[in-house]
């Protein structure tokens, strides 16, 4: 390609409400555009990369044995009434009608479509197991899109579902995505991990994400300092603490603790470690009988933060979790947020592990304003239930028995579900098992955001003049680079002879615009091509031009008929 | 691929609501599911092809030079606002609203979105020509969804558009454009045609339709039968006649015709010719200062059909074509519309060309059940303006003066558009020229269906059997059929080992069924691939297969180890 035939549009500074450096350099480097919020057109350089992403991904599904469909963006609503979804999805779900005023949604997922097509296409066991794929355009309706393609409304995904007579059947092709995703990422070139993760609002028992690893990541893993432990910290378990719950040795006191609103004052004021306080959070329990929503209470070390998907979990919680308004907090406890404590309440009480291992201990004594130091569990507060309710930190022993915990940052571009028979019950696909017998089927389900890997890349490679691709997914191989072509008749000779050669299989911009040589290298270096081939009218008195690398920064001189031997 | 991995689902049955061959077939053969009305889900064998279609078009825009983008299905509604598409496009243009009510549309072209991109992106005339083209799922909401993927709501489109300085530019791009269709359409392997047309609803000064020829088009194409010529008949010119009008030879006479409905009882009754006769149709004129609308009268031979999008061009007439009330009607001649002629009203009266060549005709009398016979304009009804309104027909000359007409029918795959400033205006898309002004630029625009085409190759290449794949396009290159696998050691070893053999490089389903062999025969048929393998106990004692070709019927035996020379 010529850049005079090209849609190049690099910018030189970075535009303004672009937070995050991928962003800041998709736009910089001219590979996506906005066109609304959180809508992009994808310029030509974006489009090439994000190609090479999807091409990888289908080669190695079809490798796994994975049929490739493609079903409608746009689905009627019936399916999502069936599922149960239309209902559960919220607003994140695209509803429209169409011009004879029937509802239908934007596809944010296809489990619904692709369970029906299962259930009337298939009748008999020795059909199965089937797994299908598809890579299709996406639309879900972010409350508020950020990080440009990160976390955009309209986005490419491969969404791949299987199919089982039982559930023995979905563990082996559960694994052989879990391999296939392993070898995608693989290729990609991305420093990645697949990390335990909770199943979310697609529901089933036991999920994989694959997480890129960077700095900016929304996600926090919790990785095992010596084993190949690794999970979402939603996901991963903070063990009891080993070491018995001390005696009590400090008297039950009220103290006045005037103005001091935080757990973190509360330690500074008494002059006591955070680690020594609890803090009570009040939330919404399951609606009883009579409708009434009572409020529980749960407990948590001064320095723990609460993990809402572990509490959404709790069989005494409702989900989505919901905190108590002032109101309900005043009317259960007659005081203020910041001094609630669990001595003397008539609510259920859950107690997180670490939380519940402590003795003579600080917390809200139910009245503004006023503290206890010397709680202690059994004697000043029993009927306890005791849980996991708390993100795990740096230096908890890790779960898997091995190690103690680290955390780092990951961004979420690939995600596995064991899903079980959710989808197949709600949607009733069942075939004939050998016995002869209608048997509902189970599911697994399988995704990656291609769109999102793109800005992952970048987040993970780049220095500060712009993108450095990992070779797979570079937007071209090479790039010829003529010094004042313009001026010189041998320099555009040997340019144009070149990119005739090379445009025959190799994938080669040939920067024929009349710009200045620091503008051209500017520009390549922050749309990162790998490799430039710099032709100046010094090295063609050796027959020689000069390459610069861009991931090592290496130049070298290389004689011109040699050139081919850098892409065999 | 082996079939017991493969979401095959042939249909023996033809479905109910599949009126055209190509929609049973695709049904049958198990290349597409329907979802909701004009929604489809496209299974592994429909993919296929659909692929092969996209990648032949991809390919072919590359060389001529287009850069691939890739915009959203989800448009703002203030871009069709400021082109005044919004107004202009009807309900076919899918309208919503997102989570914050703010409106948008389901992209059903993309001149707004491009057009805003490259107002935003170019500066100077230094960067034009460019082209640029998307292959992209779009969505028109059709009022009646049929024939399957040849007119769904949902669909893939390759749409393409490029800018220019000046028109000549865009000439010299138009004709690249045109080249490569005609290189695409080659490729395909399809009988196709470039025909003149009628620019629609897209705007610009001209444009091309390439169509498949199938007699289940839509569209009738006029050809000449000695020329090259091809135009869709919207767009024909029906020339005058070049014998000049005979002089009157009778009276005017009024003449009662009751009871006498069309214009062919009315021949009948009078014994004439139905070529003798006119017929005048009451439509809407442009409003006038006033706030009225006129009512028109255009008047035709009684065996010429009337042709709306010539009329909608006419300065006289206002679009779209509106054809007047039998208010209107009663209103302005006081007479039923089966009744109605030119002579003695007081309205504007156009007279199509051939028309006006008669004398001595019969037309309505303006009085309900009254004829007049021996009308002659000039004589009886003066004051009239002339046209051409009709569709030409069979026997026409042909308007490039060479032959006569000749009709066919067409499946348009395929639209190429000289849109000039149209929407650059709208958008104020400009750059700066060489005199360093602000110019308006002029642009391009090339459509071509996607999944559209996968049904018209259908409509062109089956039999009583199936689908006849053009081998370009084909889902598999050939299949292996092994007969009784179950019960032959060897028919089976053989069979892995050319499956083994020839997965590799080619496409190759393996028909791996349990299935009596005419099932498995009568599959392949109906799917269309191109090449059967058939490994028989019988041809194996002299290691030979069977080679069966679904194009010509020819059967012949290979040795096994030749069967790669079908594929060198």
């Amino acid at each position: 390609m010529r850049t005079s035939q090209y849609l190049l549009s690099t910018l030189k500074e970075t535009p303004a409400n672009a937070e995050v450096i991928s962003h800041q350099l998709m736009l910089r480097a001219g590979l996506v555009r906005n066109l609304a919020s959180g809508l992009y057109t994808w310029l030509p350089t974006g489009l090439r990369v994000l190609k090479k992403v999807e091409n990888i991904v289908r080669e190695e599904m079809q490798r796994a044995g994975v049929n490739e469909i493609l079903m409608p963006m746009v689905q009627p609503a019936d399916l999502w009434q069936e599922s149960g979804r239309w209902d559960d999805y919220g607003p994140e779900l695209l509803r429209l009608n169409d011009r004879h005023k029937r509802p239908f949604v934007l596809g944010p997922t296809h489990e619904e479509v692709i369970t029906k097509l299962i259930a009337n296409e298939l009748s008999s066991y020795k059909q199965l197991p089937l797994s299908l794929f598809q890579i299709q355009t996406k639309f879900r309706d972010e409350i508020r899109p950020r990080f440009g393609v990160m976390r955009g409304r309209e986005f490419l995904m491969k969404d791949a579902y299987s199919f089982h007579i039982e559930p023995s059947c979905l563990e082996k092709t559960y694994q052989v995505m879990f391999d296939a995703y392993c070898r995608i990422f693989d290729r990609l070139g991305l420093n990645y991990r697949p990390v335990l993760a909770d199943t979310g609002s697609i529901g089933g028992d036991a999920s994989h994400e694959f997480h890129v690893l960077a700095d900016s990541g929304e996600d926090d893993i919790a990785f095992s300092d010596v084993s190949d432990f690794a999970a979402n910290v939603e996901k991963a378990e903070a063990l009891a603490p080993t070491v018995a719950r001390a005696e009590p040795s400090q008297a039950l006191t009220e103290i006045s603790t005037p103005n001091v609103k935080t757990i973190d004052d509360v330690a500074e004021f008494l002059n006591v470690d955070v680690k020594q306080t609890v803090k009570t959070l009040l939330v919404c329990g399951i609606e009883n009988e009579q409708g009434e929503t009572p409020v529980v209470a749960l407990v948590l070390r001064g320095d723990h933060q609460l993990n809402e998907v572990k509490v959404e979990h709790l069989s005494q919680i409702a989900a989505p979790l919901t905190f108590a308004t002032d109101e309900q907090i005043f009317a259960a406890v007659n005081c203020n947020a910041g001094s609630i404590g669990p001595v003397g309440v008539s609510m259920t009480v859950i107690v997180d592990r670490s939380a519940a291992q402590l003795s003579d201990f600080v917390c809200g004594a139910n009245k503004n304003d006023v503290h206890y130091t010397g709680v202690n569990w059994d004697r000043d507060c029993s009927a306890i239930e005791i849980a996991d309710l708390r993100n795990v930190v740096e230096g908890d022993p890790s779960p898997c028995g091995q190690g103690n915990i680290v955390i780092k940052r990951g961004i979420e571009v690939g995600h596995i579900f064991r899903l079980g028979t959710k989808y197949a019950e709600a949607m009733k696909c069942s075939v004939l098992n050998e016995a002869g017998k209608n048997q509902t089927l189970t599911m697994g389900c399988y995704g990656i955001g291609v769109s999102r890997i793109v800005a992952a890349a970048i987040e993970q490679n780049h220095d500060q003049y712009g993108i450095k691709w990992p070779a797979a997914i570079a937007p071209f191989q090479v790039a010829i680079v003529p010094m004042n072509m313009a001026k010189s008749a041998r320099v555009k000779e040997t340019a144009e002879g070149l990119y005739e050669k090379l445009n025959n299989g190799i994938e080669v911009l040939f920067d024929d615009r009349k710009e200045r040589p620091g503008v051209m290298f500017a520009d390549h270096e922050l749309m990162g091509t790998p490799l430039l081939l710099v032709i100046g009218e010094r090295n063609l008195d050796e027959n020689q031009v000069e390459v610069k690398n861009r991931i090592t920064g290496e130049k070298s001189l290389l004689a011109i008929d040699d050139v081919m031997s850098l892409f065999s």
